[in-house]
């Protein structure tokens, strides 16, 4: 059974699972709250329901751990459903506070209901995100239960302290990659790795092996920034569904432009003077390719792909689950055996 | 010894322990996000540290509710910590949703440090509290510990269906007092509660005993609101420090509004016609006076806290900390004796 098959097995309970969990906010005076909440989720709007809610990457990170220890996995759906509304929270407030208008093809939340209102969703979408996990203790103990609320919640403080950083370094001069790596541990490792590390956690209650499969998922997660840091400067629109040099126009932080911020003054100075506009984004590709970015980027996501890879041998997931957490890795970094 | 002397010795702890949590962002690329938390909390600030940081009136709730049970309060510290923390990070989204730009006569976070920064603070403030209530895990059982977590997470669910209410009120006709109940049930009274529960069931290990706590800091919660509604409009400016009629102004959905808006078609007609202008504010008081809606809300505050009164008894706290809950809320709800 790869991939494919464990997956197919898995998602429509995690959804059912993330839907019960959302369900929290049901009642006669928070109806219009919930549908903002399923809105979010991708389950309802005016256009019916979106063909795919997002990847679920996370919580199927999470469900394939600890289905490489125990084949119980439905025991550990209230802690994936945890990860996966952590990280729709962080896109509800990350969407008001990057000002972005779409989320998946249709109006971020608060395009559609104002700020006010989705900043009290997003709030509630985190606090239902901790009491999911709490409803492990089902079925395991106290002790473990506690540990892994703690995992959760260290990773949310870092991605809090990613988002941080983020919002610091837009339009600022005198960075460099040094200043890149603690923001996307923040913005992108922390959550998969957590996710990670709670699944293999709940699975085996071996503090060691968690380790481990943090370490894998927080290498994969570092690698999947590059990579797509890449794809948003030179990306292939057909292949990624996204416009290519979009990151160029929104200003964003990304590896290839903290690479060249500090060794290319043509590229520094254009960046940092005022937004970017579509009919100079080719040249300023080519300005960051000249400088070198593209190919450190394009090594430093090697790199990282094979410290993943290794970790995740390191880590050695048995049978079925760890066939698809391999194929899942290969996956999303775009390799293709 | 009375509430003056236990809270002289409860809240330079109390004081120290937040400092303890808040110090999780202090770090080499979160020093700037630290800084804007210990502004928040009144620690530093342009102009130095306030006088006043505010009351800390529910980790009191919280320390006092344990002391009525056992001696050691020191140990309940992380715990009080966490539900001051989620005050405060209710307070600083709040502000951004109600466009509020200042708290406690300073700017507010949002004003001094732009909105996406202020809603990612409060994100951090909400994280660190739940954090820190994991602390309490240093003293207690981990059973117990995850009942706490699980009390402070279901108030803070019940403070953003609170939120969502006030936001879905706004300029909405077709309201009554009913709709009012649920509201503050959510945005004042379950913190509150939340955090009494917590103090006595650390204390006490007692289930029933604690949720008799719970129910005394509910509906003093529930008589402190009705209050501060009935000053908001026709206030003592001397005595309260706070604009009266303030709350017309500012379009809150206080009790006597709701009250008045399906009783009083004159009132309904001008306040959902266009925001209030100051020149009016004392005939719409007077209109409002007229509907019986000071009457109406001020017998209700009477019975709220005749009920408060009564469920602490009905809770029985014992010797010093028994005393001092006592003193807390006459004083909160301005009564002499």
């Amino acid at each position: 059974m790869g991939l494919m098959q464990l997956s197919d097995s898995m998602l429509p309970q995690l959804e059912a699972e993330l839907a019960r969990q959302v369900a929290r906010l049901e009642g006669v005076h928070t109806q219009a709250m919930h549908e903002m909440l399923t809105y979010h989720m991708g389950w309802s709007g005016a256009d019916g329901p979106q063909a795919s809610p997002g990847k679920r990457i996370r919580p199927l990170l999470l469900l394939l751990a600890y289905a490489a220890h125990r084949e119980d996995w439905m025991l550990a759906l209230p802690a994936a459903a945890a990860v996966e509304i952590v990280h729709n929270f962080s896109l509800v407030h990350d969407d008001i506070q990057d000002n972005s208008p779409t989320r998946r093809g249709k109006p971020a939340l608060w395009a559609k209901y104002g700020t006010p209102m989705a900043i009290n969703a997003g709030d509630a979408l985190f606090t239902i995100a901790h009491l999911a996990i709490l409803d492990v203790g089902k079925s395991f103990s106290a002790n473990l239960v506690l540990r892994c609320a703690a995992i959760l919640q260290q990773a949310c403080l870092d991605l809090t302290r990613g988002q941080f950083m983020d919002l610091a370094y837009q339009r600022r001069g005198g960075l460099g990659v040094e200043d890149y790596w603690p923001m996307i541990e923040g913005k992108t490792a922390a959550l998969l790795a957590s996710g990670a590390q709670v699944g293999a956690l709940l699975g085996s209650e071996d503090v060691a092996s968690a380790g481990r499969f943090r370490e894998f998922a927080r290498l994969l997660g570092l690698a999947f920034q590059v990579q797509d840091d890449i794809l948003g400067i030179w990306g292939d629109e057909a292949r990624t569904g996204k416009s290519a040099a979009s990151d160029l126009l929104e200003g964003k932080s990304s590896l290839p432009v903290l690479y060249a911020l500090n060794r290319e003054p043509r590229f520094a100075k254009r960046w940092l003077a005022a937004p970017v506009k579509p009919d100079e984004v080719p040249a300023l590709a080519d300005l960051l390719k000249q400088a070198g970015a593209y190919d450190y980027a394009t090594q430093e996501c090697a790199r990282l792909t094979d410290e993943a890879l290794a970790a995740l041998k390191e880590a050695n997931p048995r049978g079925d689950a760890g066939q698809a957490l391999s194929e899942l890795a290969r996956q999303l970094l775009g390799r293709r055996q």
